[in-house]
């Protein structure tokens, strides 16, 4: 089987302000999560954020930038304590370091945006925003693997 | 305003196929898509895909390979007539280079997935999977900004 080894340079737009300096007792998701946070985007992009503030939830995409990326293929999540393939997980440490959280929208002023959602350390790297749409982001969903039989919670 | 500039260094690691070969006549989200198409994770990562086939939709990210990184910021969605900020909108031209799709996924073979919901070019390179999980991924949203009024559907 052929390898597809090709390198992806990002650059960050910005950086995650939260009450989280280490991930000690950081929220497992943002959805668990009714920590305040806030995104200041670089003043380069402040036009990219017209209209955003029209959205109440949006999606932040960051690098996790304190993960270990060549850590083990099959990983303990925090809510189970059985081994499970790192793809079927969001555990932090991961081949590509990239964290996804879809927030909700606070308020704006200017460059910088606030939050409800917080799961991420502060001074988090920002790579994207994008908004989140029930109509492309919900999905019936049939099976959830051992999210279904987790051993905490 | 201080500038955040870092650059973050990702690698592919597979490759996603699909019907398409260009842009044109592609769905515009994988919620809209019922085309077919496949992800052939590199050998070294198959550990990593364990228990996945549990999950009936997964996230794929992907490096949006073919789309401009230096566009405008204020873009004209596929969807809408109107200008909006880069990040009120899912347009592939955007700073950086990420794209997400939700797929359903329909069968695994060793490391190859098989899925329903293709949106995305044929050769995209792969960046990660992480499975899609209702607790964490569904929200209750009030506000879906220009959405709500486009002009094309």
């Amino acid at each position: 089987m052929e390898r597809h080894l090709m390198e992806i340079i990002l650059k960050t737009i910005g950086v995650i302000h939260t009450p989280f300096q280490e991930t000690t007792g950081m929220p497992i998701q943002s959805a668990r999560s009714d920590f305040e946070g806030s995104v200041e985007v670089d003043a380069e992009y402040l036009d990219g954020l017209d209209g955003i503030e029209e959205f109440s939830h949006i999606y932040l995409l960051y690098a996790l930038h304190r993960a270990e990326t060549n850590g083990p293929l099959k990983v303990q999540p925090f809510l189970d304590d059985r081994l499970h393939g790192i793809f079927a997980t969001r555990f932090p440490m991961r081949p590509n370091p990239i964290g996804i959280s879809v927030v909700r929208l606070t308020g704006r002023k200017g460059s910088i945006l606030h939050f409800k959602g917080a799961d991420m350390l502060d001074g988090t790297p920002l790579l994207d925003i994008k908004p989140y749409i029930p109509e492309f982001d919900i999905f019936d969903v049939e099976k959830i693997g051992w999210y279904q039989n987790r051993k905490h919670d």
